[in-house]
């Protein structure tokens, strides 16, 4: 992965008049404050997650989603301000974009964290509310000019950023944070990945993790898009990342146990002789509660489970560092999705809560190799 | 509260062809079917929350949230279908109801929990898809048909159902169970106590605590509009409850802490001198973790506790069963809102677990009572 170690601590201060007197607020483009979680600082459109190298390697649906800005963050510290605002070009008119198991913060919304006594605190949410591409809104108004802050600001899950505009009041200073230097997390897989059905950007699970650990994640979330496709090594691959997830199953239904568990295979070994240290983690669907009462679909869901529990069997003889997530334990109850599918804020952090278990151990185990 | 006490074990088998002849689906008015969560059965319209009697005595804004649905559930047995069908129409445009922060399955959609092993299980949600008044929705279409269910369907929460009808398999059969004998919990408050911002009708807390323990629940929540008014006492009164729960603090930002106390003294002992044996809990308002960085909202935030801390200390010395809920208990982090003061599902599911235990004891008190 290459760095964005240009903006290193680099500090902006609006004491000059610009484009915005009469509001007193200044506007920076977010490309100049530290931007996390796309993976590639070059060849890649403004928040997007690929780069243009894969467009045509890439099926159509995945390149399209792609261009979703989930996961991808926006760093910086201010001082000096008491507002916060944003000005954001959607690539997609909110009104094209109608999802009804969705908050229309979720999907082309904002969510502003602070850094609290070392730990990230949700602050403030951005919302959408124009139907058309370009939004504005007043994050926060009330900080203590004298402090100063260390922010995240989380982009949208279900559409993309072609233009994004931070406004802080006019004297007020910003620092640019370095790049994190940990590798990310990386996660590739379905909806569930992109993040529906949180309530807000950041609540994705993945984000959680990326919070939790203070960790850096790509999130290769891709709607009904994440089947285990071979060319998926080489984009991974193309990450030195601190572990590899790979969390597909709910978009496999129309596959056979076998096809699951040769993709996996296909998958998995080529992502390890492209990254032979990086241990890769093997998630289960998690149980989708209205298939009790439906056989035929619940014979699938099983099915999908055999196919990629075969995989690891064959895998873990051949790599030590192959871990496997049991997709029961990802949704505690009938209670953890707004539709059986995907998780609402409650079973995203069900969802968090195990993938912490096993990431807690994963970076205990790399912090104390020698 | 006076009982739907017609419509005992009525059963309707749909063995004649009907007006769906060509979807070889059978209607039935949900009128004619269990409705909880109303608190009158004469004098009120279809699906609201207050009858016409005090149309002249709340704010028109009290009545005009009254017409929304939230908490108001369809109790039904069925056998002999696979399918389950919902058409119902909204008392408002779905697009004149936008809501940012919520989805519009909360907003307008219905949610359909079945009964399994003696326990409320979800099953499936109504996804509003027209932008308009009326809504149609195959709930469900995987059930076994030789098998019989006991299903609860919950209405929108911030919009209203002028007409709903449920569609089974012709010659499918309904059963109608009586209503509850069990006296309500009658909860009077915020747009939190409505439901925002549950991803579904059903994820209210008020609603988790009626599956829970099984009885029914009667939903005074009005969104913006819960400021502790005497006026109120009337109306709660009216219903013989189990307990009756106060919990309008996030209302009262502009009121003085000793409005607060006064207010709550007036509403408490008028309800008391109503129904002198029902145990009344005052609840706290929840953090709003944002204020953390605004000192002058953190103030009037702490003085609405202390005006209801106030009254309680008052209270408790006249009588035996006022309780007191710190509202600290109500929200574990703040990850809890999308937008810091409405609780998303995971939200609404830690304010369930503090009023869980505090309900538990209540009706084991009330269990043992000679």
């Amino acid at each position: 992965m290459k760095k964005r170690a240009l903006l290193y601590f680099l500090i902006f201060t609006f004491s000059v008049f610009t484009n915005a007197q009469k509001s007193n607020i200044s506007w920076i483009d977010a490309r100049k404050l530290c931007v996390e979680g796309m993976g590639w600082s070059e060849g890649i459109e403004d928040f997007t997650r690929l780069p243009g190298k894969y467009k045509s390697i890439v099926r159509d649906e995945i390149w399209d989603l792609s261009r979703n800005s989930t996961g991808i963050t926006i760093h910086f510290k201010v001082s000096g301000t008491k507002r916060i605002k944003a000005k954001w070009t959607l690539r997609m008119n909110r009104k094209d974009r109608p999802m009804h198991h969705m908050t229309e913060i979720g999907i082309s919304g904002l969510d502003l964290y602070v850094k609290k006594n070392d730990k990230w605190v949700w602050m403030a949410v951005g919302k959408p509310t124009s139907p058309y591409k370009k939004q504005a809104f007043s994050l926060i108004s009330n900080l203590n000019a004298s402090e100063s802050y260390e922010l995240m600001l989380y982009l949208p899950l279900y559409n993309g950023v072609s233009k994004m505009m931070i406004g802080v009041d006019k004297g007020a200073s910003l620092i640019v944070p370095p790049a994190s230097k940990k590798k990310p997390l990386v996660f590739y897989g379905t909806s569930i990945v992109q993040g529906c059905s949180a309530s807000r950007p950041g609540m994705v699970f993945t984000s959680m993790l990326s919070r939790e650990f203070d960790i850096p994640v790509i999130n290769f979330g891709f709607s009904a898009n994440g089947r285990i496709e071979e060319y998926f090594a080489d984009v991974m691959g193309d990450i030195e990342a601190k572990a590899y997830f790979i969390d597909c199953l709910p978009n496999m239904k129309s596959f056979e146990e076998n096809d699951v568990k040769e993709r996996t295979l296909i998958l998995v070994r080529k992502l390890k002789s492209l990254q032979p240290k990086t241990p890769i983690i093997l998630v289960e669907n998690a149980p989708r509660w209205s298939y009790f009462y439906y056989d035929v679909n619940q014979k699938i869901f099983i099915s999908l489970r055999k196919g990629l529990k075969g995989a690891y069997n064959e895998l873990k003889k051949e790599f030590s560092d192959i871990q496997y997530i049991e997709g029961n334990q990802l949704f505690a109850n009938s209670e953890s999705t707004v539709d059986g599918v995907h998780p609402t804020d409650l079973g995203m952090y069900y969802y968090y809560e195990t993938l912490k278990r096993i990431t807690e151990n994963l970076l205990q185990r790399q912090h104390y190799k020698p």
